[in-house]
């Protein structure tokens, strides 16, 4: 996907010329402004430039040599197609190939051309009109509409309105496409529409919404004149409207609206620092300059400004020509772990504004619609955990978990006759892990730097200690905690990640399953300590730092907490008479897929990675493919049956005002229908095949969307791969700086070697994610991502191509190297 | 606002075909559909009729005609206009008002009149064709686009795309505006566009969206042609097109979408049952016929079908013909009290999507983004609360809460010197409030029936009694609990609502501070307790059960707990020097403004009716407006100073992955600003006028939107009043099953007496419910509505009009008499 850095430059005012529809005069408005700059009066010298992107048909009939004609100013034409037909069409049968990221890379270089020499503090400026083709969504070479191949540039809009019959129609709905797709428009320019009203229409439609519309004359009716006299009468014509009031005002508005996003650029990190209170943030020392201020985000890429800290401006590699305002930066994080589909996906904003026009939010108690069912049709069916029979929703991962753990609790105090109002009822867990920042789920992780000092936090619960996997030096092992070789076994060495996975081969584990018992003994029968659920996240713990868990000792952990006697059973016969096998025994298992779940690690379901099934199931963050909040937890028949009785206060008495708003859950069940197709296609399937995966991926770009039980069966990949290449995996586990690394499904993770005692271990880390960000590599290749302690993570969206994790990958290398260097230039000299 | 039934009606196939733009073939497109179905095989006998709503131009030139000429089935046209213009410009010109409502009706009776006779039982089924005019969003007669004005029907839509150059692109976004609106487009039919390539382009592009595309041969040329051979020739191309292949498919899809969709509205109960698990609900006596299935949903209308208790089925009121699947009712819960801008409202669809499209999701920590700031500065300013100055955001109230809770503890831990983690501190709040499902929010409120059966729930901290204002008999009463007449003195009589928020006269009440410092003396110098935070939603306790608290004793609360010694200080004297006059004293004040906030009461500000500024307040549900969830907590500089310091661990160390979502900032700044603009016009004007205040509303409509201290002055309202009509509140006060009535903003709550010794009361309140939703009355006019007890309450959107408001009442009066008959029917018969 595109990796252009967003079309604004400071000295040069950008603008893109869309139509409503064909023929509306786009051209004669570009050739206007043009004119407007060139003649503009005031301090201000104005170099003025017109771009067409795409033109086809004969270079007679171009555009550019149009406008140079009645604008005398550089013009110029980036694609040419001698058919006169539609871009699309015209490219079909052309030996050039232009893809859309080519089209948009030339567009970014003539804006940077057009750039230099300007000034602002020297009053000269450049203006710059960019003309699309016909209307906004009319389609460029590739056959994407062109309002989605600009979208990287996102330059701000001079809507042509349609001042013909019918154009009042064409004109708010050619704005509305505009607007979903991210774009500003930032004034409306209309012929006169006489006894139409169009103009008066729009005039009043704009004005609430803050867009201005300015009105032109006419142009000349030159038919049955000679060539001499049309361009005479053209020529008068510019003259004059070039000059007139509209114009004027025109060209006013362009300016300062450019100069007012270059403000609210500036302003926006000091403004944060003002009245933002960050999440897990010390603010102390916190300057607004090391505020990241996104302008926006598209793709994989966020466009970032950034305050003083600007790259190149403390390394030698200069970035970018002072002009250019914002930068492409890589979303490592996957914007906090939940990107899916990408930034500005189209696809989600729609979803989201459907759901938005159908329903807004319709309350959900004692009612339904239809995209709440058919989400929970969708997870239900897509985690083949044939234990999950209902959904509950909430709105974030950590509420989500509170659900879980009401329901295991409830549950679990019903069946052993507790009283959970007065006897401590603790989880079980694993050592690391975290399940969220309300309290409840708190109390579900065991005491850490995190939940230190929240003053209503106990900790609730036993957390094991587990074996790790990770890849030292080339080769993955399972390894066990310093000192606890005894308990776990000695480090075991895998060829391949897929053999770890293997519980065929494996088979299960005594010495798991004896040590865990042991613990379990201790705890429950020396210190007659009660526990009412086994929360954990399958495979990878995130917060806790991307620990690796081997999925045997998970595997286990659950075998021995279904089969041992947490108390004895206080049901009535009739009770006992209703479990089957899919009914939780021990305690009810809740897996934590928040972080892990829907394609994150490469498959519909992390738990199934370890064969085994939950009795509930929390799902957030990904659900929405990475566009806004929602968490469905799901839950078996025999914990459902748990909250059924004569009493109100028998059920689960939770809820949020939300739960299931119809804009979360569609946009939901449209990106879970898309997540299934990415699973399925090419953009997968050489990552897998690099994982040693047979089979092909398919072309699903345009298959009808549904979910069908053949198409999720193709998008499940039995084996375990990762997105990131393994050759990559096993260079940078074989780095003299790094301890370990893993890598499964959309992760990667890197734990550098803790060196606190030479001092500079601390934030190595950190370190090394400032120089991914900040000091460029030669080809101007910026990545944000996030540290966790001496681990620094990166995580791609499940539409990151190859290609831009290739170029992640070598800005991480190549980081890797400069801080090596540096660190021994420093210990060096002391 | 329209409180039309949505059109759909079971053995009548209603379509509306709405047109890419103008001259795009859409009346030969309807012709064409209309003779298909007619000559159409099959053992179904199909009644075709066809429907132009609104005409303008000399009846000879009418669309009807042409169909009737060409169809020979039934035509119509609902309004006509002899000028030869766009509806709204012939509108103006014309003696004749058609409102949007007007039209909507008529259309609607229309539909209703076409569906009788047809019977899917005898294979007797009818097809009604609307035609629309222009392009989707061409203007009706009263200026608003004609996609908005049907929108209350949400009928089916084929579009007919622009097969002329340019038409790609007016296709599409034509589609995108509809999608935007909530209605679904089952076909797009396109004349064939030859070298141009539109037909297979959009073929293309609709097919993965699951929308099939249907070409359909040009017209044939007719130029010069006399006007008796046009006539033959355009018969000769409609009998060969309307029993093409292509004209079957369409048809095929146009009924087996009717039929899909009846399928869906009628197994989303039983699929609900299936799959989901409802919030708040006792699963046990739930059928699936009890669970309302919500189509859709339209200012502050649902679209409902219910199951087997059909509106009528068992009242004798007849509500419609059996072809009617959905009816209107009132959202008299507000949906569960977030509904602020109505359902579906175009603005906010549009904001979601702008903000989808721009950033998609983009993390926050670390970054910032323009929606957040800007909705975060403008709920600083709203509030006029010089304490507050800082945004933490998180995605529910209940969230909100436990962020602002565990703010206040820490700061007060920090200056008493207090462990947190090994020292139980408490909160005070007040008996019967509630604040979220999470478990910090849980432990905020007494016990209760919710937390009951939570087993991790404690209830840490002291919850006072208090004073309540309770209309009865048509006098507002501030009233003491039962025996607390010493305490708080006796009932206190008021003429008007606002001498009762009037403390320059009402003073100070020493009484009250009397017995809430007594109560601190006895818990924290008698019992050594310790207290961190006084928790309580301001003027009305929501969950609680509607409880209007003595405004006074919440002010004199917050006095006391300002100046109460709950500890010395440990603060050091630089420290202490930092405090100011806005700094917190005694314990942090939380206001809970999730329910009572942002315009619900009728202010921005709930707080600012007790005349105090809190610490911490929190803000949800309106926040967007209604339409996805998003909560801020501010808070003051002297709380955000508590956790400044050298150590990570000192931060407030609470995120969500989506913290700041840009669809949610963005939707609710828009909200904000449009609340702001409802505030001041002329819609509130009425009510405000009702209840004694002064001044004028002012028509808002089509000023630019922009937050300005002038505007939101202008919004303020001083005065206390409320959206329901002081009439209407007396009289039911004075009703003999009423024991008291409250209201204030948008909120009323009707208490019954409680007459638990006869047998019928505790079920009293759900009786009146359901009797406003299921006996419908005379004009046919349902209202759902949510009881907490023995309370029924209603809500208004802050856009409700007095119409409707009216209706509503009517309703519950009406159905008020009828079940006091029944009781004393069935006390007779005793």
């Amino acid at each position: 996907m595109s990796r252009s850095a967003a079309g604004l430059l400071r000295d040069l005012i950008v603008y893109q010329i869309y139509g409503a529809n064909t023929g509306v005069g786009k051209t004669v408005v570009s050739t206007l402004i043009g004119r407007h700059f060139v003649g503009r009066g005031g301090k201000t010298r104005w170099k003025v430039h017109y771009i067409k992107p795409v033109q086809t048909g004969p270079v007679e009939e171009h555009d550019d040599r149009y406008v140079a004609r009645f604008a005398k100013h550089s013009t110029s034409t980036l694609v040419k197609y001698p058919e006169p037909v539609s871009p699309h069409v015209a490219a079909k049968g052309s030996p050039y190939l232009f893809t859309d990221d080519m089209l948009v890379s030339r567009l970014s270089a003539k804006l940077r051309e057009d750039a230099r020499g300007a000034s602002m503090a020297s009053g000269h400026l450049g203006v710059t009109i960019v003309e699309s083709a016909g209307g906004v969504l009319s389609p460029g070479p590739s056959g994407r509409p062109q309002a989605d191949i600009f979208r990287p540039l996102r330059l701000p809009v001079v809507l042509v309105g349609d001042h013909r019959l019918g154009g009042i129609a064409s004109t708010i709905s050619a704005y509305e496409s505009l607007l979903i797709r991210g774009y500003d428009v930032e004034a409306i320019v209309c012929f006169e529409s006489g006894k139409l009203g169009n103009v008066e229409y729009l005039k009043k439609h704009f004005h609430p919404l803050g867009i201005p519309l300015f009105e032109i004359p006419k142009i000349p009716d030159v038919e049955g004149c000679s060539r001499q006299d049309e361009i005479d009468k053209m020529h008068s014509y510019y003259d004059t409207e070039a000059r007139s009031g509209s114009l004027y005002s025109l060209g006013h508005r362009m300016v300062n609206r450019h100069v007012a996003r270059l403000k609210t650029l500036n302003t926006l990190p000091s403004r944060t620092r003002e009245a933002i209170w960050h999440p897990f943030t010390q603010h102390k020392s916190i300057q607004s300059s090391e505020i990241l201020a996104f302008d926006s985000a598209y793709g994989d890429y966020f466009q970032t400004k950034l305050g003083e800290r600007e790259p190149g401006r403390d390394s030698k590699t200069k970035y970018m020509p002072e002009h250019q305002v914002l930068y492409p930066a890589f979303d490592g994080s996957a914007s906090w772990w939940t990107q899916g589909l990408g930034h500005g996906n189209p696809r989600l904003s729609m979803a989201a504004a459907y759901a938005a026009g159908r329903y807004g939010h319709v309350m959900f108690a004692g009612a339904t619609h239809e995209p709440a069912v058919q989400l929970a049709e969708s997870l239900l069916k897509g985690m083949e955990n044939p234990r999950l029979t209902k959904v509950f929703y909430t709105d974030n991962g950590s509420t989500g978990i509170e659900v879980g753990i009401k329901m295991a609790l409830r549950a679990a105090c019903k069946r052993y006759g507790w009283d959970g109002s007065t006897e401590d009822i603790g989880i079980l867990g694993l050592k690391g892990s975290y399940h969220g920042d309300t309290l409840g789920a708190m109390e579900a992780s065991e005491p850490s730097v995190y939940n230190k000092k929240v003053d209503w936090y106990r900790g609730r619960g036993h957390w094991f200690d587990y074996p790790e996997v990770k890849m030292r030096n080339g080769r993955w092992a399972v390894e066990p905690p310093a000192g606890m070789e005894e308990e776990f076994g000695p480090v075991q060495h895998f060829e391949d990640i897929n053999d770890i996975f293997d519980f065929d081969v494996r088979g299960h584990s005594p010495r798991y399953e004896a040590y865990i018992e042991g613990v379990l003994d201790k705890l429950v029968k020396e210190q007659g300590r009660k526990f009412g659920a086994l929360v954990m996240e399958p495979v990878l713990l995130g917060a806790g730092g991307m620990i690796f868990v081997d999925p045997l000792f998970q595997q286990s952990l659950v075998r021995v907490a279904r089969r041992y006697a947490f108390g004895p059973s206080q049901q009535t016969a009739e009770e006992e008479a209703q479990l089957d096998a899919l009914s939780w025994t021990g305690v009810p298992i809740i897996f934590d897929e928040v972080f892990t779940g829907l394609y994150r690690l490469g498959r519909f379901s992390s738990g199934s990675f370890l064969q085994t099934h939950a009795d509930i199931s929390v799902h957030a963050k990904l659900l929405t493919g990475g566009l806004l909040p929602l968490c469905a937890t799901l839950a078996s028949q025999s914990i459902f049956s748990a909250f059924l009785g004569d009493e109100k206060s028998d059920a689960l008495l939770h809820g949020h005002s939300y739960t299931a708003h119809a804009v979360g859950c569609h946009v939901a069940a449209t990106s879970l229908t898309e997540l299934q197709y990415v699973a399925r296609s090419y953009v997968w399937h050489a990552c897998r095949k690099a994982w040693g995966e047979k089979g092909v991926g398919e072309d699903v770009g345009t298959e009808p969307r549904s979910l069908s039980s053949a198409i999720l069966a193709r998008a499940q990949s039995r084996r375990v791969w990762s997105m990131w290449s393994p050759d990559f995996v096993k260079t940078i586990s074989q780095h003299e700086r790094v301890e370990s690394v893993i890598t499964i499904g959309s992760v990667l993770a890197v734990s550098l070697v803790d060196r606190s005692k030479s001092g500079y271990a601390s934030n190595a880390a950190a370190g090394l994610r400032d120089s991914m960000m900040y000091e460029l590599t030669d080809d101007r290749y910026a990545v944000h991502s996030r540290v966790l302690g001496n681990v620094i993570y990166l995580m791609a969206s499940m539409t990151s191509t190859q290609n831009d994790l290739s170029a992640v990958q070598r800005v991480l290398l190549q980081k890797l190297k400069v801080m090596t260097a540096r660190e021994q230039e420093m210990e060096s000299r002391e």
